[in-house]
């Protein structure tokens, strides 16, 4: 690895200051796993197919600086994101005996990222943990900003935490093994950046999104670097999401429901948000904020994309009622990301019939 | 209730400040139930003997402040303070559609308010709550610092978080429905705070102890008021146990080795501490830290507050691996709270041998 070649994104909250580290070929070089909380132990946690193809790999990248480095699996997949396995974990460290010092390493995805983050909040009250996020979705979203959380059956993502990693580490090389399905569902993130933030961005996506689908190495590396820089910018003045920070859920309340009202893992979190940001991007033309040719536009780049833009048939009524558990939800009111202008989002509650409305006009049929 | 009788002690976090309030009658009283974070719904955990008692008293002081008040129940005992209890807590929260301002109340001892906390930490990341402890050792020690958990098979109180409430509040007529051995665990706390940072207290408590055990108010006010001081001012200096803030462990790798060792629940938490500063203390003596005549008055005070001053026959070296596992353990090594000279105490590594020989000297034969 050229150390040139690392792009560095810095984010600061109110308690910590973490970088996130971008480039192609990380896990081979020594430079990024340098000057991490010195500990006599470091903790792998992973699934069976993503260990199979870096576990190793991150495991001599570690062994330098920790006295023992133990890898632990957990079960791929959203619908195992539950405290069943989030205990798998407790079980592993208590058993082997780590202690307060001991830093855990995510190597996976969102799921593997988010219960490891839950994971290490509480374990012991927290300990420190690293990601190394190795899906598209994963490096430009849920790696950073500090969520953690596992799913309840009544809701996704309803227990966890806010908490920071000490460094977010982005192989790149780690996407050319991602199936196009979960490229895509991270592109429908990447996209997501420029209706609530940066115009220019969504312009530099339409121009490059079959260069992004194609992993070539530069279009990744910058979609990488300006999500991140986004994110961190939105996380740096509002990490605990009581005002700015909710514009990053453009898309979720109704992507949440599609995932919940399925079930989850039938369709990937990328997907149902891509959905659920033309459905939002509906909303806010229904509202009079943005013109029809907007959401057009923003639909032919998640179709683009390899995204579904059609809202699966819930039934109007089930959609409404799965929006109101969404933790957006306050005094039984539904509240929705919306642009109030193309680079601009706000929250604001938004009454039934139009929510109604869009869901019949723009749903597939129940 | 006089408000001149509400005694207040403020505790400074990093990222907090909160109040306790101790005073005699301050469930029935308006004052300090104003001011809190504005929500439309309330929720009180307890377990049914507290709930029983003091339920419905909670309900009707909350009833001004918010549209919907429930209560809920949490099974009773240090056994219960597990996943299991802490998802009836969730399960509650999500069937009845709380969402994330709603604010959580801890009605009673260390398990409801350590459970309560944890899920106020964790439920959608994150909602306020506030402590009203109805035991002598929660209003001394378990509702101040924010140290929230549950309990693995593996280990006591290995799954938690740091997390403060909004208030503390002390109502001191609970303590009259207290059974008698639950008083004398509370006092184990109390007299906790002489040896490792206020010998005149220690004075003073001597001189009150009667009193104390017969509930007189006056002795409590201060003896819960000067106890939340201490505790204060050390949190508030490390409130995430880095340094200082260790030594409110004082005789708690003992007394948790005891209550891990005989089963949760067999021992008191308070009577485990009690009998644990005995060893403790006998420990530093063994380093040659403090006179065995400082013993025998620790253990002459703890004989009179009616708790336990011979360890349990566990066995030497099951103590000894009992209190590997604790959270103080750091590289494999076991490391305790001592006095470093009466008033002062520190956090050292002890070496296996001198442990051993403590234990064998002063415990009930294996």
């Amino acid at each position: 690895m050229n150390p040139a070649s690392v792009r560095t994104v810095g984010v600061a909250t109110p308690n910590s200051r973490y970088d996130i580290l971008i480039g192609t070929g990380l896990l081979d070089a020594p430079a990024p796993w340098q000057g991490l909380p010195r500990a006599s132990r470091a903790v792998i946690v992973s699934n069976p197919v993503v260990d199979g193809l870096y576990g190793a790999a991150l495991e001599r990248a570690l062994a330098p600086h920790y006295r023992q480095v133990s890898r632990m699996l957990l079960p791929d997949g959203e619908q195992h994101k539950d405290w069943h396995s989030l205990n798998l974990v407790f079980d592993h460290l208590l058993a082997t005996g780590c202690d307060r010092k001991t830093v855990l390493f995510a190597l996976g995805g969102g799921v593997v990222g988010d219960m490891t983050g839950f994971a290490a909040a509480s374990y012991m009250r927290g300990v420190p943990f690293v990601q190394v996020p190795t899906t598209l979705l994963a490096q430009v979203d849920s790696s950073v900003g500090g969520k953690t959380a596992i799913n309840h059956p009544l809701g996704k993502n309803m227990i966890g935490a806010f908490y920071q990693p000490v460094r977010v580490v982005c192989d790149l090389a780690t996407l050319a093994t991602l199936p196009a399905r979960e490229l895509s569902a991270g592109l429908a993130e990447v996209i997501k950046y420029g209706p609530i933030a940066d115009m220019a961005f969504f312009d530099w996506i339409e121009a490059h999104i079959d260069a992004l689908r194609a992993c070539e190495p530069d279009a990744l590396a910058h979609a990488v670097q300006r999500s991140c820089e986004i994110k961190a910018w939105v996380v740096g003045q509002d990490e605990r999401e009581s005002g700015l920070r909710a514009i990053l859920n453009f898309g979720h309340t109704f992507g949440h429901a599609i995932e919940s009202g399925l079930g989850y893992g039938t369709w990937l979190h990328g997907e149902a948000v891509g959905c659920g940001m033309v459905l939002a991007a509906e909303l806010s033309a229904a509202l009079g904020l943005v013109p029809a040719a907007f959401v057009d536009r923003l639909r032919r780049l998640i179709q683009r994309a390899g995204l579904p833009v059609v809202a699966p048939p819930l039934g109007t009524e089930r959609w409404l009622e799965l929006m109101r558990v969404d933790k957006k939800a306050e005094g039984g009111e539904t509240r929705f990301i919306v642009i109030e202008s193309p680079g601009q989002a706000r929250l604001q509650p938004v009454p039934d019939d139009i929510v109604r409305r869009v869901i019949e006009q723009h749903g597939a049929a129940a």
